[in-house]
């Protein structure tokens, strides 16, 4: 159970690979990302080697996963333990390399910026590094390049989800951590939302409506139709933007603009509103001040 | 606990059974496809033999799932542990076979295309695999044919859900893993949504106020109540337009047939009401236009 | 860990006693039923016997619940694990009795029909069976007859949820698993919705909207109010109808009669709607054509 | 693993006491009480026992909680395991009392009514009481008195939640269990509902809309206005309606006063409504009789 | 597994570091606080020493958790089991000194007043502390001092969630737990809300929907669209209020200020529509009460 070398000063090197086969959710409330990913691991183990001959020609065995030393693989960002079943097995080559597969579902912090929303890309980065050894004992080592991963992944996505997987990247990285280094893989995943449904449900309705209360001027002022036209149209932006209050979490320090979007039309049409007021009030003053006059040319 | 074959070279036939109970649930939102479904798995272990006659006809025994080896099979698409309690027991025949039936729920990612929303029809994929395995040290095999377990799944369907199951399907397939190839067996669900009470809550009604709105034409122009009754009827469809917000995620390419239906009753609606404004507004200034010709006429 | 018989074609008789605490919950949406259920099962272990007299009149002993073998019983509809903890010991009688009480959250599948909602009466069937054993090997009864249980659980219902418990009945059944028989209990428990307040709460409303609609009929045709009225009170039943969304799941073939209650209502009073629209346009022109005979009339 | 009493007859008494730290949810809709509580448990073990002086002044010893026997102590209401951390301790003194102490997070049912909703005061009890042993084997007994452990938690209460907690009674009972009888201690936990926000966000607003209602008899029967008034004023209460439905679930037999409030409101604006139309009805009719008597009397 | 000691007198002091990686959830309705944190703890095993002279250099062993013996620390608050993956391996100097470094996610207890609200600042503590062990035997004691471990969370802060972290303090306290002391060390996490989205989408509206309201005093009384313009403004601000009602809980006994500012606002706009409907009345009552007058000096 301790780590497998001949001397403890020698270096272990895990090569790591990562895919991505769904991005399962991506909640800007809770800043939380859950990907379904693919991890392959594979170290030396240099207490176990064996000649192929010897053994009838058996090249490979596979061993559960609780019999051998693994590596303390954390990935940083994560704050759930993994839901999917874990794989149980390890296969052990003959040259005494160990290999480790696992599909697993990452729960993981992510920062992100609505600002933007629904037009945002955002980044969500997953780094994987040792939990207690330092980069004189386990140095981690990413076997495929970018552009490799990344279409790799676009071939595996399983899923039709909110989210366009954009790219992957992968960043070699050593962060001092207290009075030692860590060796750290950091993947970086790109995503764009799919903003269409957005746009036809939640932009254009608002933008119709305001399009509707700018033609209004067109309806004279005497009768009192218009008042109640606008105050209704404003009454629809208002159960629109019960909507956005339910998309959009509180959590940036610039307002998205989205938001200013719709609380812009909002205080447009209040403003025509109110100018529709003042203008009827002026004109009923108007006509009040002519009456008294026409009084009093009639009693002239 | 490694693989019970008599010759490393011997390849271990796994015969597998599917049947599915039900479909707890599909959320087109997440993904996800949750179904509840049996398994049955039986295969070869070649080191238990007996005579039943040498155990007074004992020719089965029942033992804890720990004690022997199975086989580690996963489901690709398997997001989520089993949440159901797994059965504790392997059955053991006389002649080495060893049988595995357990009732599983599973939590599966599914590639949902919601398009053609509230008639849709979603196919499902579970595939069968083992985890470490080549196809040269276990091979699949699924028992009965489509047409069978298609009527069984049928016959022990226990939910009436929101899906109609239609079939079940089953392919063979190798894939290429790495360096070495490995033995699968896909079951395909394909499944209907019922979409009568989407028609009667939501199609109706948007189609009803779109009558209206036409019918709306027949109300003269003069009076103030057509413009507030148009815009009442477009309030009306906003907030029909909210359900459809919470009903619908925004997960493809292609705006889905429901919401173009939707902002295109809008549009429709939207477009009236500024025809009649325009209407009114021509019709208004006509008559002042009118007016003071009148009033010339009437000092000439 | 095997079956604690003497001879292996004896059979096992499992007594098996349950009984309902609460209805915990009954999900329409996704078909499922969660009940907190007692049960009490004593079967014979014939390798333990003693006499009490030879340990000092010590006649039942407890001990932890892996020490001995337990009947593998399995409930069919059951898909989580339960959520209560389960109960650590055993008891052992003298005779070699062994007997097991838990509680258990039951979280099972439930055929549901809504086409009465809210005045639908549920069944939901538990059906306690062995996982592998065969009915020659373990064979289920149940001890208490049907009015006995269900008085039982009148007095040990310790929820006041929307549904009342009616009853609980039991029954025996030999079903066909392959090659051999299953012994099964199947309780079903029968349960009424309480309706009161979604009358009060929807039903009510709906009519008291559709008396309004049909009021309507007493206001002139002749002014823009009635075209308003009726309008505003189309758009009250609509925000109804939102409500309705989100009680009703979409899993019948059938239409509820709520939705049908609910669409037909709507409809009479868009069809009243559109007569009032029609009149209104028939005495508009009906005027429009007198009034050029009326000035027939005069230039005769 | 057995009880650790010197001779089988020998009563095991368990000191027993509770505190309530938060009242963590209560839940009217699914009958669920989570509250999170201390539990503090003393037993004697009569196989240990030692003199302090023989090993230098050493009293007590903390050893890992699965090297001993403990009580089976089962909480009869309980129906989801403790999600808290337990305490991985016991602590054993010189004279053999075995002491245990635990932070518990209890998801238990209980009998609510809402009847009086939102001024509600609900009642929840935590019966204690052993799985297996009957009270001749195991004898719960609760240390604190009442008022001690109502002052005690007022003073522990850590949240500030919806529920103001009052006090927590204590009760010994012995009930019968199949052929033998168990101890028991039954925790009552009573608590009042903060009504404050409810009377500001759903009463008041209920209210005002109702005197609006009246107020609108000082309208004139003469304009259309007084009609489009009234109904505007139901939709609002309507929509007011929408929320109860999301609060109030429909458990009880009884109709919670609130619903008849609301229902009670929306009858009154109902029938205001019609007297309205009615008399609207009857004066235009009344002047349609008069105008052909007009009519009449001009031709005479 | 007893504390690692030479002689049972002898106090392990435990150091203890904590920083604040994310605030994942703030719940006021469940005085729930979600944060994602970093502990590190050391102590003496007195047991463990070695000269790395004679072991060529090697100054640092990595053991499994469960080989040692560890603190049973507890935070006091925590309601639910961490849910993120532990780290799975001790580091064991050559001089005794054993460090654990663990990322937790901690769902804690926090009293929450809402009074401010959306501009409320929050105080969480977390308070880790022994759960057996007397401070004879446990010390506990924070590394760096409170302006560190502050500066340390800024940096590492990895969500942008709706509450901007401001300081992390460190107190030490001893408490009396029955007849023994205990050592607690006591984190408080101060936080402020972003209310920016806030003030956008819900003050905002209400304010400019006051505005509207005083403005309309400027539109005539005798016209039917003043009534119908104030009623339907009422209609906007009460859906508003549907939305402080999902936001803030019942929790405080105090009425928060945005609910006294929305009811506030209701009432002045309930006011002054009632006072219109006076006015109107008055008017019309007047002109009635002219019009006889009228009808008699033309008689006289």
């Amino acid at each position: 159970m301790t780590r497998p070398v001949k001397h403890y000063k020698m270096t272990t090197w895990v090569y790591l690979q990562m895919a991505i086969y769904a991005i399962l959710d991506v909640r800007e409330l809770d800043q939380i990302f859950i990907s379904y990913v693919w991890i392959y691991m594979s170290w030396q183990n240099q207490h176990i080697m064996w000649k192929s001959e010897d053994f009838c020609g058996l090249d490979k065995v596979v061993v559960p996963l609780a019999t051998l030393w693994t590596p303390d693989l954390t990935i940083e960002e994560m704050t759930e333990k993994d839901k999917a079943p874990p794989s149980p097995y390890l296969t052990i080559l003959e040259n005494g390399e160990v290999e480790y597969r696992n599909d697993q579902v990452l729960v993981s912090t992510c920062k992100m910026q609505v600002y933007k929303f629904p037009f945002d890309i955002q980044r969500c980065t997953l780094s994987f590094k040792s939990a207690v050894y330092s980069d004189d004992e386990i140095k981690f080592e990413a076997i495929l390049d970018e552009s490799k991963i990344t279409e790799w992944s676009y071939d595996a996505m399983r899923t039709q989800s909110e989210w366009l997987f954009i790219n992957l990247t992968v960043n070699h990285k050593t962060v001092k951590s207290f009075d030692y280094n860590q060796s750290l893989i950091v993947y970086t995943i790109s995503m764009r939302r799919r903003s269409a449904l957005y746009i036809v449900n939640f932009l254009l309705p608002v933008l119709f409506f305001l399009c509707l209360d700018l033609a209004s001027f067109l309806i004279s002022d005497s009768g009192g139709e218009k008042l109640s036209f606008k105050v209704t149209v404003l009454l629809a932006v208002t159960v629109m933007q019960l909507l956005l209050n339910e998309i959009l979490p509180s959590s940036s320090d610039r307002i998205p603009l989205i938001a200013i979007y719709c609380i812009g039309s909002f205080s447009l049409m209040m403003l025509s509103l109110l100018e529709t007021i003042l203008v009827m009030y002026l004109i009923s003053k108007d006509s009040q001040d002519n009456e008294p006059l026409e009084d009093q040319s009639l009693s002239e």
